[in-house]
């Protein structure tokens, strides 16, 4: 059985069939637009784009797992604004000889993922194509605070980052050198553990900057610096390196530093806070924001590979 | 020069350099997520897809057409829930030795189209791919009024057009028989006139369906009627034939109802109205709802091309 062999419609129908609906869904999918709450009167929205062999390899994790990865980057954008996540809307480009249970799964665990935030996937757009696509539309209320930009990071602010860094680009380089284990890295990588939660946490605590780590955390926080008009220096030290990291670093002759802090992916939040916020367990502070320019690891220029350029 | 050669973050600075802003945009491009007013406290969404080779073809028109029809194809989503768009966002994958000004020049339709309508580009994404994709999602307000679906038509409606029909399907043959005219239709083909404010007025006038022609005009009403449970029969002489498309049907050897009937991709709107509404000259009425199931072209079964499967 193939995508072109039921049809484009016959398709839309098994996938929207296993959709459920979020509480914020006025009209789900199956119209000309989808109908969402935004309780506010504002709606954050960011879009992703997920391409085989760019973004996923289809022998590296299931369909279900590309479906969590494809709507975690996007949900993790709105949390990175302070946003709670409301629907997902999804355009998928598909190979006509495909089979449509790799797409019902697809939608599976683009619809659990979704759903750990109480999102619903509304809408979206299905068409075949050579090359197996996934673009994604989150959106999301802000709960009638101001989104949190990059560009709010002032000098002495605190730098701290929620959620576990540099498991997703770990478990890259051991499925890419063809292991399978440890367990740890692999699934962080084929399913990210996104703190949503932490990202309206953030904004409620005064974070005054914040971004998702999905280029890397250098990366990343140049885009934060660049934005603020700020330097940011970061602390080696302010990482834990678990053991089996650890261990899989050795085993590949690779050092974990690397994809701390030049791996993306895990989709942690960082921010900055001013200095006397009172950080809760979720937020570890990681470093500071300085007078001057670019991000520094111990006051030292960084000289690894800083992140991911999607042409290159 | 090639995007590879610039880079992503080099393409995504000079393609959000030559976006405008609409009056909805709160925050636009640059930062995780964009903001958008949605000041009824609910947003209309809805995602479309283009595949070249599939959807547009570079010779047929140039990067600044496809954006216009990227752009009207997902604007008259939102016009045909009787919406009035406020924002569009863009994946964009590219093959990496594409011309940074293709992308440019693509940018510049699609944010010349959104701007007739008082919507801007807020935000996007950017991937290298082997197939030229675009995926756009667009935004937009409902004024406060109930969305006006697919599933509101009763038997005794009017059933009534606005905007063109048949123009973008003889356009494309036109140009798939290697010709470059008639230029009224080869136009129509490039850059299709969606009647957006004909959604917002639809929705004000109390139509009861609406559904924008993407498919061609009796699939699209078959989905109406599907969705209602309704039958909807169609006025083969409703329709006026242009002098060009009778001239190019002649040349081609071609039935202009083919176009008309069969044909989408000019987004022309077409809903349902209670018998006792008086209709504007946009709206011209070109059948009506009745009981049973399926649509029919005065009153006998359509034997033509109903539509467009993107699987087949």
């Amino acid at each position: 059985m193939s995508v072109a062999q039921i049809g484009e419609f016959g398709l839309i129908d098994r996938v929207t069939a296993r959709l459920a609906h979020g509480p914020a869904t006025l009209l789900g999918p199956g119209d000309d637009a989808a109908v969402i709450a935004a309780p506010d009167g504002r709606v954050a929205a960011s879009t992703d784009v997920l391409v085989e062999g760019r973004h996923f390899r289809r022998d590296w994790g299931s369909a279900r797992d590309i479906g969590h990865r494809a709507a975690a980057a996007n949900l993790a954008d709105i949390a990175a604004m302070g946003g709670s996540p409301t629907a997902l809307l999804v355009a998928l480009c598909m190979p006509p000889e495909l089979d449509p249970g790799w797409a019902e799964e697809l939608a599976d665990g683009l619809a659990a993922e979704a759903a750990t935030v109480g999102a619903g996937v509304v809408g979206g757009d299905m068409s075949a194509s050579p090359t197996l696509t996934i673009a994604v539309t989150a959106l999301g209320d802000l709960g009638g605070r101001p989104p949190v930009t990059r560009s709010g990071a002032r000098p002495g602010d605190v730098v701290a980052l929620a959620g576990r860094i540099g498991h997703a680009a770990a478990g890259l380089t051991v499925l890419s050198r063809g292991f399978r284990t440890p367990r740890l890295l692999v699934e962080a990588y084929r399913r990210p553990e996104v703190p949503y939660a932490a990202g309206p946490q953030a904004a409620q605590l005064g974070a005054t900057s914040m971004i998702d780590v999905s280029d890397g955390l250098v990366a990343d926080l140049g885009h934060v610096a660049r934005a603020s008009g700020v330097g940011i220096d970061v602390r080696r030290d302010a990482f834990e390196v678990p053991r089996q990291m650890r261990d899989a670093a050795q085993a590949l002759g690779a050092d974990p530093y690397t994809w701390i802090l030049g791996g993306g992916e895990d989709h942690a939040l960082v921010a900055s806070f001013p200095p006397e916020v009172a950080l809760p367990p979720q937020w570890r502070p990681i470093g500071r924001v300085v007078d001057g320019s670019g991000v520094t690891v111990d006051g030292e220029p960084y000289a690894g590979p800083a992140g991911w350029d999607h042409f290159r």
